[in-house]
Order: structure tokens, then sequence, then C-alpha cells
């Protein structure tokens, strides 16, 4: 048994990675960070968590806590500065230490970019060494798309299309319901953050352009390339030992609908009947294997647990 | 003032048709066909439609009715062997006269396609003679976002989203509202019926993609492109005069909310940073310009009349 | 021609107001006050605002711009203090005016209550000079439907379900789209702060309880009162002549959908098989009937116009 | 170990029952029943249920398959003439088996009515013997909260709120997309048919009005009640041991979010300030509490398994 401590448990991602944690059968919670919420017990988070839940200590209080993994869950300025713990195992979900270009990393997120940690998405660049950047839900979903076929292509387009839990949980006119709902509203066209990621790791840039669902949660990549190769053999030979990444069968697009409350995702392979162009759909939950489903992965291995232990792997059927 | 009928008045485009033609100083609706509520009074199909407005007829009945145009809002087979009434203006929804290579025509719609009428979408091909095949949904949008570009690309990648209204009011398992709420659902990826219709008005083919939106109507393109040449004075130069498509100012995009209801369109122009592509995105309600408001401002040309008239312009501002 | 002035025009109420001024024969939009928009042109409290519409202006200055009347979209402890220009007719849309009893207003509204004003339901209560309380969005529901049959009742259960414009522009928690998204919130359980308005013009008490629903706009009461007398009879004689509210027939239940985007109102009577309780329905738009349309009518009663004029009276038929 | 058996594996419930039985450690599904799907692999349900799951037979093949415990999730019709094999655990998810008076059973289900079994809600009445009639979704929310305080009032107002699979996933004009978003639509007013089971299990009618909401999953209703005594006690004496139903604080009330995707329920208790009156809310899944997770329950007892094994009591926290 390893005992965890989450940092930011107030966000979206802070309440997911309790949640995973909550049902894992190796890593206990120890303490759950929160600067807004310290001093109160669990049940002011939501009341399903109740019984015998540690009440919310500070972020210091929590890194400080001897556990032996560390889940950021904060700002990325926050999270740019934070020390680790000698010793323990830190998983960053925020961007801060994403990018290993500084020039790049500047670019992006100014003095909130903190130096690059092992990029850790397992099913492509498993993490090594204690310190792990967890990969942005957009950048997830279009490198599980684009990696495996990066060798015969050399962009691509990715359109990506998210629910509104993606944005996080402050208060932004954007993410106000009204603002939501019976609408679906393009963002940061023309230059999102994650592209400079998407990119890093694929060795070209894409163009990217998100687009705000009105749902809660789900994301959904539908990624435009040109390539002379068969693309599908190529994925499905990337993913066929996987238990977390499906390969779906020819004619089979992958929905929201499937993945939404699970660490899983789901992958189609087309091509266009009119310009051969290929279409590769790649289907996640934002906050699942987009972030804290992914991030828990990236500590079982950095721990030595087994890979998928304590993930969400199914959704309910309907 | 110039008499109307509609033909097929119980589906979604129907319905809108109806709509439109109420609120129009200068076309009456004098004949409302329906093979499933003929007899039924008005106040049948919705209770607002309730006072002195005519009951329903068969769809025979609404053709022979004398109107100076007929509104064909009929499954393609059925308006692919309508006779037009001598004299009258019609105007079909369907995608019957759509295509004018009979081959391909057969390719997408068997024996359910017709002869071809004239393709008018008035911002840039205005209908000329009494018979007009009014444009798809999404092609209705990708046309306005590309066809003044036309000249300066090769081809685009068209990724689309909508609304379920656009699938129609039948019963099919993806438009229950269980497949569709919470939900983003690609469809017909690699080869859609709308593709061809945009291929021939451009004059090259497309790869287009649909995804169907848990909101009930809107429909938004997303247009990604090569091309040497700057866009945004091609699309402003195109519609400058229009009242009914906005070319946004840089930097913002167009919103499914801001044209829900409305007979409007908005484009919007982008340079992706990292790649330098363009992204010219429309957004229409599909069941407004994309159905039953471009086929009134198609009737209003084929009569005469001043060409938004009857159009709902502007919707509520929230 | 008279004139017209906003205060408050950025939340959605004053967003509406100017709506339904647009489209007013008779009301001209002279002023649009707004503090934190002040300067900048109408377009940028939405992109379809362009051309001549006059810019911001503080709040202030629309107070002052001798208009023959204001509309105050404002907190309601803003309203509590505005001072009314002498001669102009001002509509209060905020709850600062309602109640006409200053211990029950300091009780629900505290420093924020302000004197009694006219409070102007048109179909029950239609203004008397030229100060108007224009009623809370769930009170116009619920007096819609009881106030005609308060003779024969002694008090009623009041179910209401509204969509998040009801709760304003602000930004708080409950109305951030992940809490809103596929979620139904009773709220105010047990203490909402229109009860009392209920109380005030029905002359009794009623338990009233408000849910959040996951729709953009629109409001839906459920009303079950105890009679010997038939309740029909007394709802239809009260709105026979009403172009905005309709008594649908036997059978037929109020839709939220039929009534977004309007400011009519649709209600429904039914009896309980099981227990003979009455069941009177009442279905508005919180922004319309609820909102902004109802004070434009209560202005144009105040000024001497067509009571219906510029209102939307039917929203789109889909 | 004991062995399953679904029939009617193809609609919500039949999924859901599935989806429950995927996960139970103690509960084999030998047999997967539905005439429409008989000979195709489980994937053909759904791409989740790949790998090595049994492909469907029909449903008398699963009903004659030998199985501990048949899950029947058929139309009522089909159920009320299904004959139980000897020795074999039933739960019946259709309305066949929970009307003990056979003339009010004929006056809402007609032939499709059978004869009554052991009304299994497990929290008020366990099942006793094999054969277990499992409660409709909104009795079963109206009975967790008026049952254990039915010594104490003499009627209630119920009124309810569910998502549209509460409807089942046959096509009806109601369950379309476009009749659901956005769209608050009151049904079956004056007469719905879960108000029979709450009358026969409370022993009094109450007044029931079903409201359809435009979520996918999850149905609450919201009780009103007068009574003399305080109903907090009653309420948390009657759930304080159970690991399913949670009698929420004082102030906090049930929301729909909490517990969709689960089996479990919450309860809220109010006094209204104006009335008096009691306020009880309930809200559970419809499909989970209130269909195949009870179901599940169920079986467990009448197998002698352990009450809540391979339930689903906490969904995601966000």
């Amino acid at each position: 048994m390893f005992t965890a401590a989450v940092l930011g448990s107030a966000g979206y991602t802070g309440q997911e990675t309790i949640d995973r944690l909550l049902a894992h059968p190796s890593l206990e919670a120890v303490a759950l960070g929160s600067d807004s919420l310290a001093g109160l017990p669990a049940s002011a988070l939501d009341p399903r968590l109740n019984g015998d839940r540690p009440p919310f200590v500070t972020n210091p209080e929590a890194a400080a806590s001897g556990a032996d993994v560390l889940f950021l869950c904060l700002d990325h300025d926050e999270a740019a500065t934070f020390a680790p713990p000698p010793g323990a195992v830190v998983v960053d979900l925020s961007p801060a230490h994403r990018l290993a270009d500084p020039a790049v990393a500047r670019l992006w997120y100014g003095d909130g970019a903190g130096e690059a940690w092992s990029y850790g998405l397992p099913e492509l660049w498993p993490p090594h060494g204690p310190l792990v950047a967890n990969p942005g839900c957009y950048a997830t979903a279009a490198l599980l798309a684009l990696a495996p076929v990066a060798g015969v292509i050399d962009t691509a387009v990715v359109d990506g299309k998210s629910g509104v839990s993606g944005a996080g949980r402050a208060l932004k006119p954007g993410s106000h319901a009204g603002a939501v709902l019976e609408n679906l509203a393009p963002y940061a066209v023309g230059g999102h953050r994650h592209a400079p990621e998407m990119a890093q790791q694929l060795g070209f840039p894409v163009c990217f352009v998100a687009h705000l669902l009105p749902v809660r949660r789900g994301l959904l990549v539908t990624c435009y390339v040109e390539s002379e190769a068969e693309l599908r053999p190529l994925l499905e030979a990337a993913y066929w030992a996987s238990d977390v990444v499906r390969v779906l069968p020819e004619g089979t697009a992958p929905e929201l609908a499937r993945v939404q409350g699970t660490d899983a995702a789901e992958i189609g392979v087309f091509e266009d009947g009119a310009t051969g162009t290929a279409i590769v759909i790649c289907a996640i939950d934002n906050l699942g294997k987009g972030a804290a489903g992914q991030a828990v992965q990236n500590a079982n291995l950095a721990l030595g647990l087994p890979e998928t232990e304590g993930l969400r792997l199914q959704g309910v059927l309907v």
C-alpha cells in the first residue's frame, strides 16, 4: 500500500483524482489539500464524501504529509514553482512542466512555465523518473490518434470538441450555463495552448481548433491527415494489448457517451470517399483519460504498480 | 399578395416554413398539405396554430390549390416524382433536385434522384426560373464559407456539427434523446450526402465529416484551407451588402446561440499560428438559413419580392 | 414615438429589454446604460448589435437622458435607491419595489428594499401611475395560474422549474455549466424570495419550491390546489380576450419549448384522478413574460400605447 | 457463484442489468436474451461488450438456460404471461406483477396485468419468495420519501421529474431529442401508472404529476405533505444503517448529478417557512435504484447474497 496526497482538491481534476484514489486498492489518500477548504470535513466538497474521510488540510500541509505520491491539481503558476519533496513521486496535472523548449514554454505560459518533467502518456511515452507531467486533455486525444501514424504523415488538422469541465471549475463568462447550453462555441481559434504539446510530441506542428460543447464531460477530436500508407494497421498495432485504448472496428465511430465517466479511449479510423483523406477520431473523458485517470495511470507506473489499477475502464452501459 | 402552399407540413422543415409564412407580409398560406394530418385543424400540429388558420389538406390537394408558390417539404423520393403545376414557383427543400450529374445523383439517391433544378443559394447563386432546389443545411454553411474563396483554394476539410433537428422529425435510434443528450456522435463518416453538393458548387471535392450535437437546432462548420491569398477581403467583399450573412470582426468566432431561430449566418476568418492554415467558420440555423428561411428567400426572388421579406434576421438576444 | 432608456444593459434582463425595444414600433432606444460597458459600441455586448445603435453610456447618463420611459435592469439595492426623473415612466425589473409591507420587504431584501410601486401584471393588475414594479418570473407564472381562482382556494403548492437565465448573468457556482448540465437542483427550498410576492397578490401564503433546469431559458410552475369549484371556467374567463395568455384545451399540457423566446404564457388545467386535486400548470419564458416582455407590456400601458406592441408573441414553431 | 440470465437485453433496463452483472462478484451472466439481437455477438449491443461475452440468444432460450436468477426486462404484457421456471428466482422489471388488486391492475394494464408478486423495495419491503416485482422508478423515489412517514400523514403531492431513459428506448415522438432538448414537458397529468403503486404501498392515494427533463438519466421527486409530526427523525431512523439511501444534512437538497450512474438515493427534508408544509425530496437514477440496481439488490436478497453486492453505490465525483 502506498500513500497519496492531493493538492488542489477543490477543482474538477482534484475531485476526480480523489474519486480514483477512493477506489484504488493500492493507493491510500492520506492528505487532501485545498487552501480554500482547509479545516473543513471532506463532505464540504461533496455530500458523498462522508464517513471516515480525512478532513481537508492546506496545500503546504498536504505537500509535507510524507505521502509516496503527490497529485498537483493546481494552477500552472503554482505548480511551476512547487518544490517536490525528496523521494516522492509527483504527478502534475497542470501544464507547467509539459514543454521541453523553455522559449516555447515561456511563450505560452510566461512566468508560469516550469522546467520540463517526464511527459507521461503511458501508451506512447511511459513516464521515467519520479517527476511526471500529465498531458493536456486535447493533447492526449490528439496524440493517441496521431502518434502511432506520425512516421507516415507530416501534419494534421485536429478539430477538437470538449465538454465544459475541460475549462475548469473557476467561474468564467464562457462557462456560465447560459453561454453553454444549446450553443457550440469555437474558442482560442488560431492559437490554443495544447497545440505546442502536440507539436512537441509529434515532431511537426498541427492545426488545432477547439470547440466548447454543451455537455458536462467528454472530449472528441476529429483528425484529418494525408498519407500514402494505410493507417488502421499502425493504430491497431499500437493498442492491441491496451486495456485503456480501444480501436473500433471498421465503420464504427467513437462517441462521447461511451467514454464519459471512464479512463478509457476509443479510436475510429476512416477514409474519405471524396478526397481520400484519412480521418482518425478519438474520444476520451477529459477528466478521466484526459486528466485524473491518466494521472493515476502515470502514478501506478512510477510506483511500480500494475498500470491500470484503480482506473475506471468501463462506465455505465446506457 | 401572393399565395403559398406547403406540402409535407408535419415535418420540421414544413413546420418552419409555415412559421415563416405566418409572418410574411406578401405571402399568404392558402393550403397546408400533410397526408398524415389531412382533415385536422392547424392546431393539431401545434397548439399555437389556433384561430383562423386553414385546416390541413392532403398533399395532392395542396399541390392543386392554385397557389403561386409551392414549398415541397417531402421525402426526396416523393419530391423527385412531383409534377410541378404549370406557372407555379416550386421550391424543393429535399435533396431530390440538387445534383446536376445524373450519375452522381443516382449514386447518392438511387431511384429517388430527380432531374436538376436551379440550385438556389441567393447570396452566391440566385435561383433562375420557377423550379428551385433549396440547398442542404451543411452544404449551405460550407458554401457560404468557401465559395467566395474557391478561386484561391483547391480543396478543404469541412468539419460540421449540427443539432438534431437536421436529421428530421422521423423516429430513428440516433435521434432518440437518450442517444443525443450528453453525447457527440460523428456520423456518415467518409461519405455524407451533402459532400457531392459542395463539390458540385465549388468545382472540387472536399473532405466533410458531420457530427451530431446535443442541441435542438443550429449548425456550425469549421473549414480548413491552404491558400497563399488572404481570405478575409474575399469574404467581406462577398457579403458586405448582405442583410443575411455577417462576416464577424477579426478575433470573433461565430456561435450557434447567435443564429438559432433565425435565417441569418455568421462567418469568422482566422489564421492558425502554428501551421498558417486558414480557418473559416460559418454558423447557421439548420432549419432557418439551412432550410425554411432560405426556401422563403428563394421564393421571394423567384416571385420578384424583396429578397429578405418575411425572414427572421435576428433572434432573441440572450 | 416615445423614447426609452435602459439602465443595466449588460445583464440578461437588460439585453432582452434592448431586444424588445429594437423591434418596437413606438419606442425608440435613445440611451443604453451600463456602468461596465460605458463608452463601448453596442456591438461590445453582442456582435448582432451593429450598425447605427447608440454606444453605451453610464447608468446615470442613461437616467438623465430625458427618455419618456426608463427600464431599470439593476440589482435590487441599486434600484431601491434610484430617484425617478420627474415625468418619466419607470419600470423596475428588480424586486426592489414589489412588496407593499415594509416589514416583509426588509425581511427578504434588507436595506435593499425600496418603497412599493404599482405591481404591474397587466392581465391581472394593470399598472397605475408612472412607477411600476415588474413582477418576478416565478411569481408571474404562479399568479397567472392562481389569481383567477384565488376566490375559491385558500392555499396552494407551487412546484417551480426554471432555466438558468433566471439566476442572472452574474457568475455563481450554481450557474456554472458543470453544475447545471445533466442535473436538476432544487434551491432556496423552504424560503424563496418570490413566495412573499405570491402571497401578497393572492391574499394567502403558498408553499413554493424552485428547481434549476438544465435549459437556457423558460420556466414552468405546477400548482396543486384543493377546491370544490371547477377551475377551468374561471381561467378561461380571465384570459379569453388575451393575446398573451393561452388557456390550452383539455388534456393538453404547457411545454417550455412553446413559449421560449416569447412573451406569451400557456396554461393547462387538470384534475387528478386519484385524489381530485386540481392541477394548474403555467409555462412562460422567464426573460420574456417573466421579465423584459412584461416590462415592455407595462410600459405600453403606462404610456397609453397598445398593450402588446413590440412583444414577441410567437416563437419559432419547432 | 450463482448464474443469471437477462430477458430483453436490448432495452435500457436490460442493458443496465447486464452492466451490473458484469461487475458482480457472485452472479455470472450465462445467457443474454433478446429476440431482436439473437445470434449476434454481445458487441452488437455496444462496442464495449467485446471479448469473451456470450452471444445473444432468444428470450425463450435465455429462460430455459437453467440460470439461478432471471431478470425480466420485457414489456409488461410479455412479462405478465411469462411462466417462471421451477426453482428459479425471477425479478420482473416491468409493471406486470406489481399491483395486488386485480381490478386496479386491469384498469391500468388491461390484459397485460399479471398476478401480484412480492413487491420488492429492499429498504422498506424486502422481497419474500422467488418471484419479485421490481418497483417503478417514480414509485421507488416517492416511496423512499414517504413510506417512513406514512403513519403521520394521510396524503401527499408528489411532483416528479425524470430523464428521458425512464420512457425506455422504444422510438416515440416524445422521446425524440428535438422534443426533449431545451424543453420541460409534463406528461400523463391526472393519471400516471405509477400512482396506484404508490397508493398500494402507502395505504392512501397521492396526487402525482410527472415531468420529462432534458437529461439522459436521473429522477427527482419533490413531495409536499402536511403533518403535525417532525419528519426528519422518522426518515433518519429508516435509513441510518443503509448503504444505499443517504438522508442529507439539514439545508442540503438532493441533486440529480450526485446519483446519476449509481444505485444510491439521496433524501432531503425541509419545512416551508410560509405555510409549514413539509417538503421531502428524493433523487435516484431511474435506471439504477429505479430499475436495474434495485433488481440486482432484490436478486441478492432472494439468493441470500449480501444485499448491496454488485451495486454501483458511488458515481464519479464531478
